[in-house]
């Protein structure tokens, strides 16, 4: 279903759980396959901030890929079809998302106004239309949609059958519920605050990966005047997961994100964090000495963020590694 | 084309210009109809503060209705169909988002998570899911959209033909431009906000009406705690303005709106006032020695806001003017 959209792309695929396991990528896939091993080999001891049994080890790929655009999509997501019928090119909706500004400090009635056939309204100020980059494209699920264990439980039946045609930007100041199923971002402009977290295997805590991610990548964004859109492109989400499994990996988080999102909510930075990297070090230092009350995991988490900023600065900048060719598949297409 | 949605409520006309032109009104609707000598007669030297020739003078309407909840329409304004073909009823879906609560402390995903067949979404904090008293619904336009003078004279042809199946909170912290021309609220929670200001004869300023109600609103709104939706219902807005006129008398605005918006951005009340004619009193005090510096016009509107918190308590309180029966056709109904 996804070949005639991702074809003409590069794959980077984190293979979770048994390295030894062996995953079949259909022949004219341009890709890269990692599996624990790999992760382990190329970042050493480094590799603890990568989560195991989770889905946040995806964020591995956003590591080492040496791409701008990144789309990132949960292996029981499909190709969704618009109210005429037609299949939805998720990736080139997230492109033009990302392509066009955000206008985070003033709110558009008519939605997107860089959208075809659609402008600034009345009292819309001028001196924003011009807007800022954009960093985050989040896109929305039909059929199945993201709910929690509880909600999940108590309504295992709904399914998501409404088609918003609608691109907007989250207005600065506004935290929103990033799922990582069908995100798109800018790597130059976010990437080292796109890390997921220590989830999963050996932790006490899952399926938070892409909202830590969200909460922190917003916080930096309105810092660093970034904008984050969500709307627009809708993947079909075929397969809900087990919500008593979800319940169990779920319910520190649960009970921590009431404390974590007014915490994120109320972060300032410093006027001095000028890049992703020192604002990401910064709020890892709130995350230690304020979330860390509330639970060990967080110091634990905090110094995972350090490392995974460590180890970002040494896969990205460091001349030896990039003539490795560690991507033994790597192309010069844009994403 | 209105008959089947307004007749089973309660209209109060507000006639603009020449007192002595007679307006018709269809049979079989249960209404009142004030021009400007009612308006004088009834507020004394506070009519002044109502505008005149310009759509603003809709807002002593607001003032001596009797109804918790207000509907506000523009006189070219008609049914619109939604995609399956079926007329909207605008005022039904207005009551419905006026009725559910807003989300304004953090962003729903999936939009109204009151709607049926929706709920928050993962991530959602839980104890944010009760949300805040809705007190504005502001409803969109399809065909002609609502732009400035500027934008209608540089795309003569746009037309909104896109139906977008949402209605969302405008997050805290957020201002929009809020359009009059589909607009409802709840009179009990913030009608005294609802002031459309000091606009056209004899006013350096049209047009702004709505928007610097809409940036007032959106302050108090977020200082009490009350929640703003925007999106459903359509209505179909069929005559665009002329835009010379509309440049004549919005330039001042475009020019203003500048700064005034960045000042209502910025505006923080003090943790004192607790009622909505508290906070737009020490608003009017700041408009006038922050916004007065702009242009005296800007004194004149602190004083003007003053003056209609009085009528509106006048109005409002007196059980003589209560008992006067100003409103010949005053009725139990509800809207």
């Amino acid at each position: 279903m996804w070949r005639p959209f991702f074809e003409q792309y590069h794959l980077i695929i984190v293979q979770d759980g048994d390295p030894l396991r062996k995953i079949k990528v259909p022949d004219g896939f341009d890709y890269e396959l990692y599996n624990r091993n790999d992760i382990s080999r190329i970042l050493g001891p480094k590799a603890a901030c990568i989560s195991f049994k989770d889905s946040a080890c995806r964020c591995f790929g956003y590591l080492v890929s040496k791409k701008k655009y990144i789309f990132t999509i949960d292996d029981d997501c499909f190709v969704a079809k618009d109210p005429s019928g037609k299949a939805i090119n998720a990736l080139e909706q997230h492109i033009q998302n990302l392509l066009t500004p955000s206008t985070p400090h003033f709110f558009n009635t008519l939605y997107d106004p860089y959208r075809e056939g659609v402008d600034f309204v009345r009292g819309y100020p001028f001196g924003l239309r011009q807007g800022v980059p954009t960093a985050v494209s989040h896109g929305l699920w039909l059929n199945i949609p993201d709910y929690d264990a509880p909600t999940q439980l108590v309504k295992p039946l709904e399914r998501n059958a409404r088609y918003v045609d609608a691109v907007m930007t989250v207005p600065k100041g506004t935290l929103f519920p990033m799922c990582g199923m069908n995100l798109a971002f800018d790597r130059e402009l976010i990437g080292p605050a796109m890390y997921f977290g220590l989830m999963g295997d050996g932790q006490p805590i899952g399926r938070y990966d892409d909202m830590w991610a969200g909460w922190c990548m917003k916080v930096i964004c309105d810092h660093l005047g970034l904008g984050v859109k969500t709307g627009l492109p809708y993947i079909w989400h075929s397969k809900a997961s087990n919500p008593f499994v979800n319940l169990k990996k779920e319910y520190n988080g649960i009970f921590w994100q009431e404390k974590a999102i007014p915490f994120s909510q109320s972060a300032v930075l410093p006027k001095e964090c000028d890049n992703v990297q020192k604002c990401y070090l910064a709020l890892a230092g709130e995350v230690k000495s304020k979330l860390g009350e509330l639970d060990p995991y967080f110091v634990k988490l905090g110094d995972a963020i350090v490392t995974w900023i460590e180890a970002w600065d040494e896969v990205n900048k460091s001349p030896v590694i990039k003539s490795a060719k560690l991507l033994p598949n790597g192309t010069s297409k844009k994403a």
